[in-house]
């Protein structure tokens, strides 16, 4: 049990807590393993969303980031990152933020439209570098990893360019997630590396040579033991984890970092459930099936939460109201936890919870805030 | 059209646009239904969390309201609300906030163990009305209605508390959002009344007598022409409705008051896609099924925003990221959006957008803060 001095009973509502000794082990462990495969390590920032937890990132080696938005950029500009990829196509009506960024950083956009590159090329004031966002699967954004043709269309205008310098072709493999075994994961980083070293071999011989290859998902960042044939890594979720990640194998349940300390507000033993403090507004309402088909909002630990044990067996999140959370608690468990208690919900999803809750608090009882709760 | 001095072009992320006519409307028809059927109208304010628009239900004759969290109770008394019912199980970790709360508003506590009800007696300083929560058929939280023994129990233990005044009975009829037809919903809360009455008859005959009736869910105050057999509605959701009310017909179209803003930032017409600017960080996971079977996180409105367009059809967004909205956009329409134009996203669930955008801007482009942007 990790000296706490957190105390409990001063937990009034849902509460996010933060393990730092397994969050901190989950950076080195990913940063170790990029550096062992020389390939850089840019980690994806929207899922802590805070510049301390960035510090210690910073700590590992890191010195480039990723971000999910345009606000979360100005965030971690602000606070001393230099090297900054937006993953997420260009939104033009935010262009005047964009060229203010690219004023203080090294920033690297996704272009994934000829409309986005003519837009680009007419209206950024500042260098940045541009990567192709590449689909090899996934199917969300991206221009199909054998669409050359496309992207020979877009690099020939952002050729004439000033501001933008083609940096490499850039994926997310988020098919990952829908994987039904870790062998599939393993497939998929395979076949994700395949087809963006032929996409590359493509743009060579059309004259664009030299393009780096970015990656990056947490289940084949956590699950590959090496990274062969790429330039980058950009996983975010492994820093946390959650009990999807648990669910896929990408990780064990030792290594989640954060967790919702939540009241138990009502207690039904003759339903066998509990009813949480809670709720969708808290916890969000991600979801998976569970043992076949049960429907799962976040799985618990009762006893001191300090202790930061393992969810257990054959208790679940069933529902989720806007405050509360719905417990179904088999083997007696629901009779033996009385109003006022707390337990600790693992959640589904922690990128979510994080953003909802805005804010963790440390086993050591520390205060940390994020880009939400501190503009 | 309302006459607008929004302008489109300054929207540059994910934004909550508010139809404050449409909003006003609602609650006024909602509070000229309750003053007709003589009951008093204690609305909901988990649903807007806002003070400003609180003053609206103020206009239209309100004084009384219910809010689903300490917090929110502690924000609405600041702002000069002094009759609140928190609708959430008492959390005994929020004792001392309960009785500062208790000293400046009349505060109305919900109770449904023997548990709560020796807490409360040993520790509120000050006095409160307490509401048996009764389960008339939703089994979320609640003594079942026809539990008279666990009633008269809890009653007994607080007829000895200084501070504790009964008040009454309330529900919340919840499985009106599961009904498959209006008619299923108009019968729920007869059934509901029914089972409320007959509590009521019950304490009454073991010498708790006079026990109001507090009833609320949208769906059956908006179909239910007037309100016999109770004494108080608590509805919240009505203020602005959303998709999963009308799909329940508890509004159509035209009642909607909130929409999301979204910009365009990837298109795809090949697979019938456009991307948003627009995820679960903005739009929650909240889902229902349309035509059956097919997964809908919101429905879309194209062309100028500031018109309030309904839905289009054969457009739904079936997935989301944590930022990225994916649209399926039948018959051609994706090849009729450009990359950086808006869309409006008629949101599932209003109540937990509201909650994760924390803020509105009215088609007047006005901003209203809530509780979460303005603490």
């Amino acid at each position: 049990m990790t000296q706490s001095l957190l105390n409990p009973e001063a937990i009034q509502k849902p509460t996010l807590l933060l393990n730092k000794d397994i969050a901190k082990r989950n950076i080195f462990k990913m940063a170790e393993k990029a550096a062992e495969s020389q390939v850089r390590f840019r980690p994806h920032f929207k899922t802590h969303q805070s510049a301390v937890i960035g510090e210690w990132f910073r700590e590992a080696g890191v010195e480039a980031i990723t971000v999910s938005s345009v606000t979360m950029a100005q965030y971690f500009a602000r606070h001393g990152w230099k090297d900054i990829t937006i993953a997420f196509p260009v939104n033009p009506r935010e262009i005047d933020a964009l060229n203010k960024l690219a004023a203080t950083a090294k920033l690297n956009l996704l272009v994934e439209s000829r409309e986005s590159a003519l837009f680009l090329r007419e209206r950024l004031d500042m260098p940045v570098k541009i990567w192709l966002e590449t689909d090899t699967g996934y199917h969300r954004t991206g221009i199909s990893w054998n669409n050359t043709d496309e992207m020979t269309a877009i690099l020939s205008i952002l050729k004439d360019s000033k501001n933008c310098t083609f940096s490499g072709l850039l994926t997310h493999s988020g098919h990952s997630y829908h994987a039904r075994s870790t062998g599939e994961i393993v497939q998929i980083y395979r076949d994700t590396v395949t087809r963006m070293q032929k996409a590359k071999d493509a743009l060579a011989s059309k004259g664009f040579s030299g393009a780096a290859i970015s990656i990056g998902d947490t289940p084949t960042c956590s699950l590959m033991p090496k990274f062969d044939g790429v330039d980058e890594i950009r996983p975010g979720n492994f820093v946390f984890y959650d009990i999807m990640q648990t669910q896929l194998g990408s990780c064990t349940v030792n290594d989640l970092a954060v967790a919702v300390a939540c009241p138990v507000i009502s207690n039904h033993p003759e339903r066998s459930e509990i009813i949480l403090y809670g709720g969708a507004v808290h916890l969000s309402k991600e979801r998976i099936s569970v043992s076949g088909s049960a429907t799962c909002y976040g799985f618990i630990s009762t006893g001191d939460i300090r202790i930061w044990s393992p969810p257990i067996p054959d208790c679940r999140l069933i529902n989720l109201s806007q405050e509360h959370g719905i417990l179904q608690a088999g083997n007696g468990t629901a009779s033996r936890i009385g109003i006022g208690e707390l337990v600790l919900v693992w959640p589904v999803h922690s990128c979510l919870v994080v953003n909802l809750l805005r804010e963790y608090v440390t086993l050591e009882g520390d205060r940390i805030p994020t880009l939400l709760s501190s503009p």
